[in-house]
């Protein structure tokens, strides 16, 4: 089936009637880390059921101990390959308000943007593939795939119960690829496919030294100052060179091919321009690589958090009785956080000298995640999103972490398409996060023409 | 003179009374930090002056642009030295007040002790002082020695005016001796003489990275996280064997001689005692010292406070753009702040990667000091003890510093006699202060022998 010219034309026709609906879903306060915005956050729920059923989806609202999980389901398509698409209509909280030019509940629309909290992350991006749909079913009377949307409630305070929902309706769920819209394009008129994401293994370090704060004038010199400790520790764990120094941390990390070296290489990305947008002369890391190979394909060392004695105004003279740090790896394939753990664990101690105990607390561990760029649906991606955005995409990855991609690898074990139809500069958990409407646009023709590529390409 | 009989027996008769006296002043809440008490402070002085004034002592309470100084002296003695008596009549806040026995402000005999806050710290060492003058003065009509009372109000928030009142008041004051009793004894029944105390050279050290707090994720590996380098700044201040690692910081360090080595290692410590009482296992420090080499006679190295990103509940992907440490190096004779500063700023800054600022704020610097072991009048304060309390103090250094002793040391170019009654279970600064009561009468027959030694050693 190829895309009807009555398609290209329903979006036109549309286009404002889309903003529209948009706009009342933006003006749902659905903050899901506050208890007094649960009344809005079932609402946007409910909302979406019945946009879902008014397309002629059947939707059900699934309740979870948290905030309920929307599902929609498309007409069967017999013999067409499954496509899920994930999204989440829950927001951030807006403070700080007055930082707001227009309200973050009232969305407008300002230089072809639209302002409202929640515009791109992720009720606007999530709404393409909606509005998609609806143009398909509307000119054709039918879709070209089976289409599941998987709609949460609680992407920002973590998917809590979104995984063992995932578990629990495995089989409902089953489909032969995910969709994901709620990241950034590369650049303004540059699109993106993002092929990969980095791991994490968070951990917390508190070193208990005498039982209570001494003064440092009577003991300095003489009694292990657990901040001194925990600062040689920390120190030990990155060499000159910028890397990691845990035993065997590097084992498993799979080399950058040279292919992706040269690709990573041509992206039209300013290591100067990046760093005079951060405010600096200039940064530092791994040597070796590049600072995308370094923000994307390469382990990190980061330094979150330090706590230790006096933090006050002036200066007091104490030795502290307990000093303790965050810190997390970045990883990528296939580093395994639990390997690290232990290794890790064992190198620290290994160091400690007498007078301090040691606690080290694993908070979460995440794999990386690589999709093959070769898959036969990546490629349908590419065609979509360079036929919509009129210009090819280019393949990124992206230095973060996003749990979910991983539950749906693991449990489906199928490609994760990860296509952001957002800009860098959308504000996102900031005051004043938008949208390009013309991007909202160009997502939902991207998504219209994907369902038609996965269709031809099959299940 | 010699030590008349009567003045034994004064001592005797008049135990009791003093003990009341001194419960009188402790009544007082003269706490100097709090504004509130405010009143209390300048009725303490108040009490001082009239009671110097009683004993026939000339009197009187000094404005500062702070709280007052009660300076007082007794009759000319021509031909025979000046001793200078310092103290502080001020006290620390009481808080926690819920762990007191008994309350604070009202003074409690309760095995053999005296406890109120001030007790020891320093209302009770500073009058035994008063008491030994009134002895000779009630039981002789005159003193061996020209005696003054140099009494303050601000030593526990850091004595700010004393020391333009000390240069101000340069003639009046001056004196062949000064004599303070704000410390401890080495240990029960073991009166000792400090003749050592530690300098300070204290810092804040702020690094600056980002304009603004970063993910982790998306910029770790790339942007130079401020922690990341604060650790490795503060890691690099002190080498595997414990050694300072600023260039030239041991340049000019005074060895401890054999003679002081050996008498130390003499004195009845134990270092398993002294770290089980910390409630640690064991300790660390410079390499090739004692404990009390390196709490007292060896500079060390010591983080008071560490600062950076996230430091609450759970696990925060940040890369912080600000983290920033204060510590302090303890310092020993002949070491010079000043040019430890300048050397560590620029060994600091040698290391620093690109992408971070640096600021090193020099918040104060002390020299140590050194009393000559040898001068006749410490002599005359060990005659003095040993005849009081039965047993001949040993001598000790203390790792703090005392700003006020190196003012007079600056100021009078005479030694400074540190003499102290109290005990280090004292818990001076915490709740249930105490002191010795019977500290509290060998105190004042020491304080009454030493001005009669000094006045037979000459001025």
């Amino acid at each position: 089936m190829a895309v009807p010219d009555a398609l290209d034309q329903y979006l036109k026709d549309h286009a404002g009637e889309f903003e529209d609906q948009l706009c009342q879903l933006l003006r749902i306060a659905s903050v899901s880390t506050d208890p007094q915005y649960a009344p809005q956050v079932r609402q946007a729920a409910k909302w979406l059921v019945e946009h879902f059923e008014q397309l002629g989806l059947e939707a059900q609202l699934h309740e979870t101990p948290g905030h309920p999980i929307v599902v929609a389901r498309g007409p069967h398509v017999p013999g067409a390959p499954t496509v899920l698409v994930y999204g989440h209509y829950d927001v951030q909280p807006p403070d700080p308000l007055e930082e707001w030019i227009s309200p973050p509940f009232e969305p407008t629309r300002r230089n072809g943007n639209l302002y409202a909290r929640g515009a791109t992350d992720d009720k606007g991006q999530m709404f393409t593939h909606i509005k998609a749909a609806e143009a398909w079913l509307r000119t054709t009377g039918s879709l070209p795939v089976n289409l599941i949307f998987l709609i949460e409630g609680e992407e920002e305070v973590g998917s809590q119960h979104l995984e063992p929902f995932v578990q629990q309706h495995r089989r409902e769920l089953n489909c032969d690829c995910v969709v994901i819209s709620d990241m950034c394009q590369f650049g303004p008129g540059q699109p993106a496919i993002t092929y990969g994401l980095r791991g994490i293994a968070y951990y917390e370090l508190v070193l208990r030294g005498p039982k209570q704060d001494l003064h440092s004038g009577t003991f300095g010199g003489a009694v292990t100052n657990p901040a001194n400790v925990l600062v040689q520790l920390l120190a030990s764990l990155v060499d000159e060179h910028g890397k990691v120094r845990v035993p065997e941390f590097y084992k498993d990390v799979r080399p950058i091919s040279e292919k992706e070296r040269t690709r990573l290489a041509s992206l039209p990305f300013s290591e100067e321009e990046f760093y005079q947008q951060l405010g600096v002369t200039g940064g530092s890391g791994e040597q070796g690589f590049t600072v995308l190979e370094r923000r994307w394909a390469r382990p990190s060392f980061d330094i979150n958090g330090l706590t230790a004695g006096y933090q006050g105004q002036g200066a007091k003279t104490v030795l502290p009785a307990v000093a303790s740090a965050k810190f997390s790896f970045r990883l990528v394939p296939d580093q395994d956080p639990e390997a690290i753990t232990a290794k890790l664990e064992q190198y620290l101690r290994s160091q400690l000298p007498p007078g301090v105990q040691m606690e080290l607390k694993s908070y979460h561990g995440a794999r990386a995640v690589l999709v093959d760029e070769d898959h036969p649906y990546v490629k349908a991606a590419a065609e979509a999103i360079a036929r919509a955005f009129g210009t090819p995409p280019v393949f990124i990855r992206e230095g973060g972490s996003v749990p979910i991609v991983l539950t749906f690898q693991e449990q489906f074990q199928v490609p994760v398409l990860l296509l952001g139809w957002g800009q860098n500069d959308d504000n996102t958990h900031s005051p004043n996060e938008k949208f390009s409407l013309a991007d909202f646009h160009r997502g939902i023709r991207a998504s219209a023409y994907l369902l038609d590529e996965i269709a031809r390409t099959g299940g």
